[in-house]
């Protein structure tokens, strides 16, 4: 029950949003997108939708009006949005009414039908069925748009970056030995809000053994003298732009053998971030942190990809993984974070976003990447 | 990233559940049913998933061994739930691999396959494409056995009902002339957690105008003298299972005019609840309310549907509504919540979680269902 209470950009922003996406499936060969709740239509009008059993639909296409099928119940929230400035076709409908009728409705006659990444398979399959083509990720068409952020993005970013950053910093006063994980984590989630986000979206607090689970979330371990602690950190901020920097901090003095690994982690991530410039690929960056920890030994302990976009969502395309040789462009915003899993002993992962800019890329997040000494 | 941490339930609880599901699957002349995150997962295996781009799914069939693809990432915290105990099949994968040909080769000479209503397009369109098959939606097999209750789900919902109503119990010391609906809801979230349940899954709090739209959350409104307010509040107890309950109050004196029709409100929600039975269908049940509020003139008012099941999701078949002729069975549990709306100036709702028994229906909200008056 999320949902974007207020539009963060003038209609006018939506609007040549929407002119474009449509240009783009034409471009593709698309005779109408059908988006659904999530992050797309978040980013072309501004509303997130909230309902999953009850259809919202977002209709696009080269010859179609922009349209927008929603329950007659969200009609008031919606058109609060971008929606209603922009003038969108609205087919409305109520509880026990048929909704696909109207997406059918509203395309007659189209052969390539792509739909949002997010529509889940309860809508995907009977809008399948009613226009009777076989439906196609339209993933092509609208992560364009959402992957190149503009002038206005890239400001919303930085400020999700600098409220983070700003909670990093105070974490070492928070970890000491003899307080869980949990009670970090509260104080961390407190600290998201006080420093400018309007939702806490995550809080990893991995401490000695967990974390070397790269998902771990928080638990009731007690944090112990000498613990390794991985606090993985974000939230939107009131734009609806995230943040997610990770980094690795020690309750007292460290073993120096894992000083010294964490170190080789540090220079790896340097090295993705460097590796980072127009016409590089996705996965050239990748390999340059995996190549760093493998000439280190450490090349195993590394169990997931380099890093992920962000934008109104928290993970979108670019994906910085092996095998993607998608070419990077100025105004791409993605994470570079590198880890590394001892399971059952301790982790580590070194997490910023980055702005791909004409020659390199700008750090959204400069809090201190070293393992970091708490005071407890 | 949310997941449930620990297993609600005995694994023994879960193969049922599995082995049932495959029996369903074969009843449909269903060859494997592919079941994404979500609460589908969640009652099968205990897992609920947590990502959205890398694939994570539970496939099950006939003559198939229950088997879960899932990255390895995510691996341990797989193992921790029923997965680990159950002996499932796993095939897990990394980012850079093809997790579809994991999927495919599990599922070798298949015609008839259903998927999971919340499995996104993103997953949903490789797969299809990927198995050479039109896939079809498992929403018949998999809500059979989520829609009927088994005693220790119900205990669990009790549990959560009793816990929503002792909130609801306290809401009239914190609702007061001056305060913002936000400053009611910080409250109200925190007794959430400290009557008993693990997360705080949506807190509406509409006062005047705000309630008279249904899906209002809460906003910065100062709250007035006089103003009716809806509180639509519920969270999800340590087992998963959800609590959801709605009353209406008044600060101070109620217009005359108000109370009335809230009071109609009231013995339409009561004709619903005595609607309930065995062998009645869920419009019958709709109908109920509808016809009181119509015969009062209110009809038009009613903006939604009457109510929707409820278990380890918030919303879930069976759905209340016009034109849906499933016939309730024993231990089916859902919302019975009729509203009134009237834009621009005040609206009213009252919801229960109701059970079905063997002669009609347990009530599992028993706070106080009248205009209740807040102490401000």
């Amino acid at each position: 029950m999320a949902g974007v209470s207020s539009l963060p950009f003038p209609a006018s922003v939506y609007a040549a949003r929407l002119e474009r996406a449509a240009a783009l499936a034409a471009d593709g060969g698309f005779d109408a997108i059908v988006v659904g709740p999530g992050p797309d239509l978040q980013y072309l009008v501004g509303v997130e939708g909230d309902t999953i059993e009850r259809l919202t639909v977002l209709l696009i296409g080269p010859s179609l009006a922009p349209t927008i099928v929603v329950p007659r119940m969200e009609l008031a929230k919606v058109r609060s949005t971008a929606v209603g400035e922009l003038g969108l076709t609205v087919l409305d409908w109520v509880d026990g009414e048929d909704p696909y009728a109207l997406v059918s409705s509203a395309l007659d006659r189209v052969t390539r039908v792509g739909v949002s990444d997010a529509l889940p398979a309860l809508h995907v399959i009977p809008i399948g069925e009613r226009l009777g083509v076989r439906l196609e990720l339209a993933t092509p068409v609208l992560r364009e748009g959402r992957m190149i952020k503009d002038e206005t993005e890239i400001t919303e970013l930085r400020r999700a970056g600098a409220a983070i950053d700003a909670v990093h910093r105070r974490v070492p006063q928070w970890l000491r030995a003899g307080r869980t994980e949990r009670e970090v984590a509260a104080d961390i989630a407190e600290a998201i809000v006080a420093e400018g986000h309007r939702t806490v979206e995550f809080v990893i607090v991995g401490s000695g053994p967990n974390g070397a689970d790269p998902h771990h979330e928080v638990s009731d371990r007690v944090i112990d003298d000498g613990d390794i602690v991985v606090v993985d950190i974000g939230g939107a901020v009131p734009s609806g732009y995230n943040s997610d920097s990770t980094r690795t901090y020690v309750v007292g003095d460290p073993d120096p053998d894992v000083a010294e690994r964490i170190a080789v982690l540090v220079s790896a991530q340097q090295a993705a971030v460097d590796a980072v410039r127009p016409g590089a690929t996705a996965s050239e960056v990748d390999a340059a942190a995996r190549e760093v920890l493998t000439a280190a030994g450490l090349g195993d302990a590394f169990l997931h990809r380099t890093g992920h976009g962000i934008g109104v969502s928290v993970h979108e395309e670019p994906y910085i993984a092996p095998g993607n040789d998608l070419v990077l462009r100025e105004g791409m915003a993605f994470s570079i974070e590198p880890g590394i899993y001892f399971a059952g002993e301790w982790g580590a992962r070194i997490e910023d976003i980055v702005v791909v800019t004409a020659d390199g890329c700008e750090r959204l997040n400069v809090a201190p990447h070293e393992l970091t000494r708490a005071d407890g």
